[in-house]
């Protein structure tokens, strides 16, 4: 077997133009055998604190790799570009406007960061529109193929670093209020809560709990999975990356009750 | 050359999130060496019966590979998880709901069958609600690295497991009755009858026939390829997976007429 | 390491169908070891000149490659079925409607060119409706295997072949008259018109143009890129293809302007 190289990518990029192909051909010119996985490139146009949550969601289930993420609002302006290493051992590509803080975070922080000013490693020329191409996808790729990331450019502190951190839930008399932190494709709404948090208010799987969204006010079995209730039901349960969550079973919470990232959900353990 | 081990990955979780990607990053996890072909990742939501016509009509094309299939409305319920061996030898993994159905039909039917219920080839913990990374995902990475099948969980009767039949087409004087079984993204509609069944009712390419859908009916030319006839017009054709369909060269005939499947088109051989 | 066998792919099939997938499986059945680059599929349908401009702005960014092109709205009809290779010596596969001529006229001109008449190199049956999938793509495959170009059919005349010219921008007093080429996700508007062109009217970086559409007219600074304008500003720039684009900083010109390809637009110099 030889050895793997994998670049594991997310950006905010879209598949209806080339930007994510013209990316995966910068990458295989200068390293041929690296294996790069699709996070997504679905990421909200701008939006890098859901590109952020994506990448800390995904990366404990994603083999070794190097990370480029490229959600990057101030393209061509004063952010930095980016290369790190956290204290894991992973390495990591993109701007440093936060998108990379949570998934580095986990990762038990950063060590070592570097701008990437070091021409060697970016194409002849640097388009300030489009760094993604010729600034951080041929980082990412010389960093696959060995290239030590100190070669990549000047190190900058990391305690300089842009660093997201998510709400945290406020707790009252058995309530909590939580922020949605994402919601998917299904509609399922994601809370920046744990299972361990919400259990702080009382809360135990079996419950019913009353659930607020401002006006709107429902009762809500706290169960373990959608099969758990009948379909077009409402539940709320620990979903697959240990967050508390807020569905409708075959239906779409999100769109039906106008749910986005940034709401406050009020969750009540009734006595 | 290396030996290839491919896995062919069809689901309904879109492009938007990082479903699709955090299941290749478990499969690389555990089998580095996998080539994944994403045969779609388009299926309607929860529409299991899309899902098997579409595995059943792309197979043919497909290399030999471990099947991975998830589209599971019923996901964390009673419905079992399953790998199967089909009597050609292909290896199939997906929910025990009829997805896998279809193809396995074409492929000569199930030899052997087993529930996924060795704990050793899915993901240490298994959520409830994405069985598809913590159970599918790893069966399959496991089968196309040798794992055999029998060693994945418990055998289940092969007669047991729940089998599509998609509607077979009602003949009369002249006419058939056929159902609509897929519309794609060009808008062409596809229905459950082969060209041997069309031409019973005594039609012939070069034919015009009478085609109704609801109240609605039109003098459509039976002919090869959309060039047949001028842009805007219908046709009726044996299309690239055998089957005949109903289109409008360059346009859309399911959103004009609004087409889904389970709609009845009825054909008519003019005298 | 062993060698790479690079097919880099572009079509208008889209990915909620298992077109793209399943010509990926013909592609592997063929040469297993073809390293497959989706450079996109979401050019609008059978939309042939957004295709070539789409393929020729992401051809010097993408490795060595066998190119499989296919947006062809004449499939099965008269327009031939081409493999060609440019002075480059890049090999070409796809329609002669010109979807491939203005990436092949980068790469030098059409050296060779022949019809893809030898059914050794297609599959068993070829379907008129989708010669992408039994033509097309193993063709490609065949020829990242390493089959001449020359095996897979009659020579054809280079200088018969279809091919594309952009409109050539009009000159006046101070302004250029350019036609939009492109509009991507983002809502960028690339025109026909290079830095060069477009400071023959006298403008310079950092000026002020005049930018007429149809009825409306702004004053728009020329900057390098969209950190130099406010958010939701606009913006006029070389952008990342080195053609001259027109944006809203963190916005969608494309659709705020119902701006799209063919649509003329007007830059004058201010005195």
């Amino acid at each position: 077997m030889t050895e793997q190289k994998f670049i594991t990518f997310l950006s905010d990029f879209g598949l209806a133009d080339d930007f994510v192909g013209t990316c995966h051909g910068v990458i295989k010119r200068i390293t041929p055998e690296a294996d790069i996985i699709d996070i997504t490139h679905g990421v909200p146009r701008h939006d890098v604190m859901q590109g952020a949550v994506i990448l800390c969601n995904a990366l404990p289930y994603l083999p070794k790799s190097v990370v480029l993420a490229v959600v990057d609002p101030g393209v061509g302006g004063h952010r930095k570009p980016l290369a790190l290493r956290a204290a894991d051992g992973t390495l990591m590509v993109g701007p440093d406007n936060g998108l990379l803080s949570l998934a580095a975070r986990e990762l038990g922080g950063v060590e070592t960061a570097v701008e990437l000013t070091c021409s060697i490693y970016s194409l002849p020329e640097v388009c300030k529109t489009f760094e993604g191409r010729d600034l951080f996808a041929p980082a990412a790729a010389h960093l696959a193929g060995g290239v030590p990331l100190e070669k990549l450019g000047a190190a900058v502190p990391a305690g300089g670093l842009e660093t997201f951190h998510l709400p945290k839930p406020v707790f009252g008399e058995r309530t909590v209020s939580a922020t949605v932190i994402y919601t998917d494709r299904f509609g399922n709404v994601q809370l920046n809560l744990s299972l361990e948090e919400l259990k702080q208010t009382g809360a135990a799987v079996g419950d019913t709990l009353e659930v607020r969204c401002g006006d709107e006010k429902w009762k809500v079995p706290f169960v373990q999975s959608f099969a758990d209730v009948d379909p077009e039901n409402l539940l709320v349960y620990e979903d697959s990356y240990r967050k508390i969550s807020f569905s409708v079973n075959q239906g779409n919470a999100a769109r039906v009750f106008q749910i986005t990232p940034g709401n406050q959900i009020i969750l009540r353990t009734m006595a």
